[in-house]
């Protein structure tokens, strides 16, 4: 009698099967090597690390994390973001004032209501550019998340561009409380239109402002509204960030990358680190974003550093998804040759074997006697595309 | 005032830096790409597991492990094996009949004390083959392992080979009860020869066997010695074991790997699952061995499977520690081109860089203008082999 726990997995989690698993490290490798082609180089952290260094995400995002106590009562997280992880190691580390580009790939770990795109342990690749507060690092950022998606072989997808300091700016300039700052962000996260009027119903505003407040979530165009846009701002805060997004957008031009890039001012990531432009893509048929990222130049600042910095994460469990609906992933590993012997005739088959591994050809070998015939049906089976039968 | 945990990372975990985790990303698609070229498809299963199909472990490995419970109040465990979930994994969802060369590359953990080669999270290249009972397909593991590890980079290694049938069958010759045999495997794993020698004066068995039993910390040597124990040895289980072993090590010179083994009949790995042979690998300077293996034909019982099956796993920590002491490991990074730029000439900078890199160049471009003189400093810095400077 087997347990049936013994035939599951957790709840959220995934076997990645034969094929599959070799797509999915092609795919990774491609990106890898790509961000190498861009000069980041590879880094790798502890799986879980002291739940301090995550403390002060928002709340909600702590409590979708999984938490646990080591044998000596630490508390500990399972990564559930790696910026946090690599400001701590850059801090810590690589301090030697220069810049700094990094590249990882790792499973990251959330409590999520598991879905197509959506599970609780997820895989990422991802950059960090730590050092310059230049529109050059963000449009390199941005440039860079672009060709990653070319080269896992996505063509089809927008890149939506905000800025974290214009709706900063409007919130100032309206003179929000912190809870109402807080409640407005959450609506916008939401997309709550009836939301957003309650609470607009709330405030004493002046109506042009309250105007854009009420457009926040519609505002997305081109660089044609990002210049009316401007001129529309009452605060400097907000018309910075809207200079801040022209400049980058100009750099993104020179990079090719610009026709994948549509403003939407109202973006709002699910983190409070970012200080600057953010960004997500999406691709027809996913109701996720497939990568994101933005600016944090404040985040160094826990770990007694002083850095700006600007990164992207892509999902590459979205990629493969989005891959395999439109039929572009390919699952069946292909092998080129299977050596099969007849009864005695092992010890030839292993030399033939090796000669044609040698010659780096993906070759299995038989692991019992049979004929010729019985050869034939097992090469099929294995997905061989050539029989070496040894008599 | 930055709190000190921000600084650190959990006891036995560390960080891989920039360079470090691009060696140990080559060494590791070598292997896996090895892997392929000897018929092995690779799998990842989730980094967590119902600690249930860990649960029939000695209760030392238990102990050893990472659990906790997630918010259904489910006991998870951090993997402390790939074994177990391959297994599982294979009988619930590639049970089809036909062999399974399975690989895997994944990070495993456990609680120990941490000093150099032993982490209690930690990076192993494995394989199993499942489905065949054939010393074939152990002569196919043990060569394997040696290529694998070839394919890192080592040459100096020796296979210590030994075979669980070869103790067990004196066990039960000595009619030892479970208790009694459970402390000769703790003395002879932990190469006790005063404890061996006092479990010896409380049993009641026959001159030749007591004279063996106190060789078993002894048995290490070649063919010959396999062969005169043949003829030691009184009961069928353990002669059987030998020559399995014979058979095997036949197979293993048709590999062209017979030079890398050493019998080693007092082998016993810290796994019970195994039923055949076992084998570890051990390099000079090294107190660990850095790869490990063996015949485990009963484990599929447990997920409602009857299945033979063998495999080992190479740890990458170790191989990576090896290389090091041995100044074979390349751990700073080398780029093709650093592109800078003279003021207001980013433009043009940003399309010979998109040139370069379409070129497959590793190339780094500079986020700020500087003139050419401190641009050959940063090229320099930046470990760039080539300056580009836009006039």
């Amino acid at each position: 009698m087997v347990k049936k726990k013994f035939l599951q997995i957790p709840y959220g989690t995934k076997d990645i099967l034969p094929g599959e698993a070799r797509a999915k490290r092609e795919i990774e490798t491609g990106i890898i090597n790509n961000f190498a082609v861009w000069g980041y180089d590879e880094v790798a952290t502890p799986t879980f690390e002291y739940l301090e260094i995550f403390s002060d995400e928002g709340a909600g995002l702590l409590a979708e994390s999984f938490k646990f106590f080591d044998r000596s009562n630490q508390a500990l997280i399972l990564r559930s973001d790696m910026t946090k992880p690599i400001a701590r190691m850059v801090a810590t580390r690589l301090d030697d004032g220069r810049l700094n580009r990094i590249s990882y790939l790792a499973n990251i770990f959330r409590y999520e209501e598991a879905q197509a795109g959506r599970q609780c342990e997820f895989s990422q690749a991802g950059i960090e550019l730590m050092g310059a507060a230049e529109p050059a690092a963000d449009a390199e950022v941005l440039a860079l998340a672009v060709s990653s998606l070319q080269v896992a072989g996505l063509q089809d997808f927008t890149v939506s561009l905000g800025h974290s300091d214009f709706i900063a700016g409007l919130l100032e300039e309206a003179g929000l409380n912190a809870a109402q700052a807080e409640d407005l962000k959450d609506i916008v996260l939401s997309h709550n239109m009836v939301g957003l009027e309650t609470l607009l119903s709330t405030l004493d505003i002046k109506s042009d402002l309250q105007a854009l407040f009420r457009r926040l979530l519609l505002l997305h165009g081109d660089l044609g509204m990002l210049r009316e846009l401007k001129k529309t701002v009452g605060n400097d805060k907000s018309r910075m960030a809207l200079e801040n997004l022209e400049e980058i957008y100009a750099l993104a031009e020179e990079y090719g990358v610009a026709g994948f890039i549509s403003f939407d001012l109202g973006l709002i990531r699910n983190f409070d680190y970012y200080t600057g432009m953010v960004f997500e893509v999406y691709t027809p048929g996913m109701g996720f974003p497939i990568c994101g990222g933005g600016r944090y130049d404040k985040m160094m600042e826990a770990f007694g550093k002083s850095c700006p910095a600007t990164g992207f994460a892509a999902g590459i469990d979205r990629i493969m998804l989005v891959l395999a609906r439109r039929d572009k992933l390919q699952t069946q590993t292909e092998w080129d040759y299977y050596v099969a012997w007849r009864e005695g005739r092992l010890p030839q088959a292993i030399v033939r074997v090796m000669e044609l591994r040698a010659a780096g050809k993906k070759t299995k070998l038989a692991v019992r006697p049979s004929d010729a015939e019985a050869a034939e049906k097992e090469r099929e089976r294995n997905f061989c595309r050539k029989l070496v039968f040894i008599e």
